[in-house]
């Protein structure tokens, strides 16, 4: 394919290619998940399927039941790789020009597959360095907490730097509060507990973050809050760190003119923990 | 075509489809505009190409050249419809997964032709209705003042109600100042004078509302001033109307529950001289 995807179904069958008309391109109205295919299996894939149920509560789209068989189709007609990326797209699909819902509506599903990612290995090991972005997550978004196509900011931060030195941006907000990574969620080890942005007026709640926070930490038995966290609070952190889905865990060992950080012993069990359930 | 579009070209030859990795898809990683086809000519189009141009500039991406021909052959193959509508997304087009930039950036140019649009005709004749909406334009929006593709939240807003008895809904920031209407620009005249929302920090600066402040305004021999407008300040207004380049002018007679105002003079020779103007 065109673009780099392996293998694309549009609607349960293999598809390259959508409506012109399709509201997903015309206002980003849908929502996304990406996957990561690890041992031939989506991980977290009831976590995925529940951001995506509660995305299309709020959005008034009807959940897609058909999406794990055809997952297990699409893996199937790939030859069950052992590893990769799994990403869904659920768009409101066709309708009228106009911002309107339709009267009737027909969702589009697009999964596509693409090869595992290549991100550096020591990013994982050894940790990255990541940049303040000038782009600003600004006030409180209506749309905060979902997963929803519409990335324009993201992509115009991930866009100010290109040195492959910096493995993240971090945003702020307004009030230059820490909201994430461009794509990550950021954790904090404060004396030995952990705490990660409440993300209420802004950000996604990363799959990934929620598995930590609700399985990862509380299996250590170590403690986790979500607070607001301001570049000081950042800091004055012994360690800090980024998850994603894709990622798992990257250990954060510089902000770049500002500050560094060790890889620290919670970060480390962490990353052990996550690696064992995950294979 | 499936959604109600009469004809689309994709990068200038005619097609429906579009590739499933397009960014405009995955990100709303582009712009659009949407033109009025009047007397067999897309109106005010060098407003709209300037605007283009802005947003690509902002955006890092080329200009397509091409637009005024490929609009023309379209024009042509579709029988050189009289009226009707005509809208143009440019996106990023295809890359590798990930919101970092391609390398080589190769846009998509989409073209659609709609019919011309349905409003009822008493929109423009006696005015509309408005509400508030409850979503909100938050923050200082780092995307402010482009046409982009993200565009989720007027949805949203506009999904708040099906009433067709309310023309438009006007939203507010979180200071509860009006930024715009959900498709549309708000103008009021205040003793004489026109205002309307200065947009810095939210909405779209319509391509209507900028021939209005730009030519049909001071052709008239009115002043206008861009400053920003409360609801109380809405309501003390003499006369409050809504622009875009589909509709043109439609007066607002009331604000549902809050206030009412005449279809003034202004308003009507505002109407009047666009009407000259266009066709």
């Amino acid at each position: 394919m065109e673009g780099g995807a392996l293998r694309s179904f549009v609607n349960g069958s293999a598809c390259q290619r959508l409506s012109v008309e399709d509201r997903g391109l015309h206002y980003g109205d849908g929502l996304f998940e990406t996957m990561l295919l690890e041992g031939g299996r989506p991980q977290l894939l009831s976590l995925h399927l529940d951001r995506l149920h509660q995305g299309c509560s709020r959005l008034g789209l009807p959940m897609p039941v058909e999406l794990p068989e055809e997952i297990q189709r699409l893996l199937g007609e790939a030859g069950q790789p052992s590893r990769g990326v799994l990403k869904l797209i659920l768009s409101r699909g066709l309708a009228p020009r106009g911002y309107r819902l339709p009267e009737l509506t027909r969702p589009t599903r697009v999964l596509l597959l693409y090869s595992a990612p290549d991100y550096p290995a020591e990013h994982r090991r050894q940790g990255i360095k990541v940049r303040l972005c000038r782009t600003r997550l600004s006030g409180t978004d209506p749309l905060a907490s979902l997963k929803h196509l519409n990335r324009l900011t993201q992509v115009l931060a991930r866009a100010e730097w290109s040195d492959p030195a910096i493995g993240e941006g971090l945003m702020l907000d307004e009030d230059r509060r820490v909201v994430s990574g461009t794509m990550s969620n950021v954790f904090l080890a404060e004396q030995g507990r952990l705490c990660t942005p409440g993300l209420e007026r802004q950000g996604v709640r990363g799959v990934m973050r929620r598995h930590l926070l609700e399985q990862v930490i509380p299996e250590l038995g170590l403690e986790a809050v979500t607070e607001e966290v301001d570049v000081p609070r950042l800091l004055a952190a012994e360690e800090v760190f980024l998850s994603n889905t894709l990622i798992g865990i990257w250990p954060v060992t510089a902000l770049v003119g500002q500050g560094r950080w060790p890889v620290g012993d919670i970060t480390r069990s962490l990353q052990r923990h996550l690696s064992r359930q995950l294979v």
